[in-house]
């Protein structure tokens, strides 16, 4: 159930991974470091394409670099938030998808229905829906109620019945740190995938995200407090021994085992 | 008032250009002959990233060649409606102002205020926050009423509260393919720059989008009427004559002069 966020913040790398070579090769080590040391213990890693983007050229081959070193019944999740008219979309579902070869992905659902289908179109790729997210603006226009409703149930249900046919490869995000909305989600979806970030650096609490998720499956990330669990040479060790932690926090509160 | 938006899908694009060259340098050709034959009758040129995500690697050299032919007193925006949690936003705040030097960006709401003001961190570049796009998924979500209010003008209204002692570098994506939000969100945000796309190919008209925009500052954006208005030898010709005629229409139209 766990998944790890591979968000490499360039001031929180490891000093001595920085001094040896370029910041590119650097990532590279780090994400590929803290793959051999966790993938036993992972449903999913989660790249956010932000932190790639940064690297200017150099982002296409440390993804790729990255992806290559994740074993095959592992899921990758590109979290990059894309949201445009149909025409642009299809465009940016291709990089993910075609190109880069990622299982999943993250899309927003401000501009609706025509802006997320091109990402429906792949079958068996995995589409997370930003429904209630774990950051502290995720009240300002998510909790909207519309007659009695807010705005994420709105949102939530309504990706639902644009799914049609494509059934399997509809997934929602819902933050960790408001187990509210979590709750509230899973009594009208109760085996829709949900991505659930904002469980640790963010706040978010293993236990009560468990026990409101339900019996339906998850994917519970967490980036920072695993990869930068230490900033010395033993990183990837200490990342291991608190994915390690994470996940059996998980199973312990696993309803549906 | 009037933004060419540079969208350079490949199978538009002239054939004459793709069998001299590469695609990325087909590109680069297009973007200049549309920027030499029409930046003496635009305010602004608009690239939507996604087309330029889509060449991997060459993204960046083909951003960075097109944006160094577009003379210095035209605005460049990156539309690439990015939004997401302060950590990562910030990175793609970077990305656009600082290592690609944008004048200014489109930013996607959903995620609330902690999304938005890393892109306002930024003196004097502008940040276009989407309101209410011209797609037909516009009204999945935009147009529901919270209060009687819709979700459009609580987003309009919020993004104003958020902008503190930033005033002038806010402004408001509005399509211009409804009339009806646009004029709402004039008349309680008379002097904002509204970024309007959906002129031409997606239907928009240029005489009612003109008057329901009033006279506060406008950039009216056309991609694809613009830049493909002809598929032969004489594509930037075409494009001169179509820019042309739109910003006439917009001048006749312009309430403000």
């Amino acid at each position: 159930m766990l998944c790890v966020g591979l968000d490499p913040d360039p001031e929180r790398l490891p000093p001595d991974l920085l001094q040896r070579s370029g910041l590119a090769e650097a990532i590279v080590a780090f994400n590929t470091s803290i793959i051999e040391s966790t993938f036993d213990l992972v449903c999913a890693y989660k790249l956010n394409l932000a932190f790639y983007e940064s690297l200017e050229e150099r982002s296409w081959d440390v993804m790729r670099e990255t992806l290559n070193a994740i074993p095959d019944d592992v899921l990758v999740i590109a979290d990059g938030k894309r949201g445009d008219i149909g025409n642009s979309a299809r465009f940016y579902a291709d990089v993910v998808f075609e190109t880069l070869g990622f299982d999943a992905c993250t899309v927003s659902p401000y501009m609706g229905r025509d802006s997320v289908e091109p990402f429906l179109n792949f079958p068996g790729r995995g589409v997370f829906v930003l429904v209630r997210t774990s950051n502290p603006g995720a009240r300002d226009f998510q909790e909207l109620e519309i007659a009695s409703v807010p705005l994420y149930e709105h949102v939530a249900r309504s990706a639902m019945s644009w799914q049609g046919h494509r059934r399997g490869d509809l997934g929602f995000v819902v933050g960790a740190t408001d187990t509210g909305p979590l709750r509230a989600i899973r009594s009208f979806a109760p085996d829709m995938p949900l991505l659930i970030p904002g469980i640790g650096a963010q706040g978010g609490d293993a236990s009560a995200v468990m026990d409101a998720a339900g019996a339906g499956p998850v994917l519970v990330s967490s980036s920072r407090q695993v990869i930068f669990a230490s900033a010395g040479a033993d990183f990837a060790a200490a990342a291991r021994r608190t994915a390690d932690e994470m996940r059996a926090r998980l199973q312990r509160h696993d309803v549906s085992r």
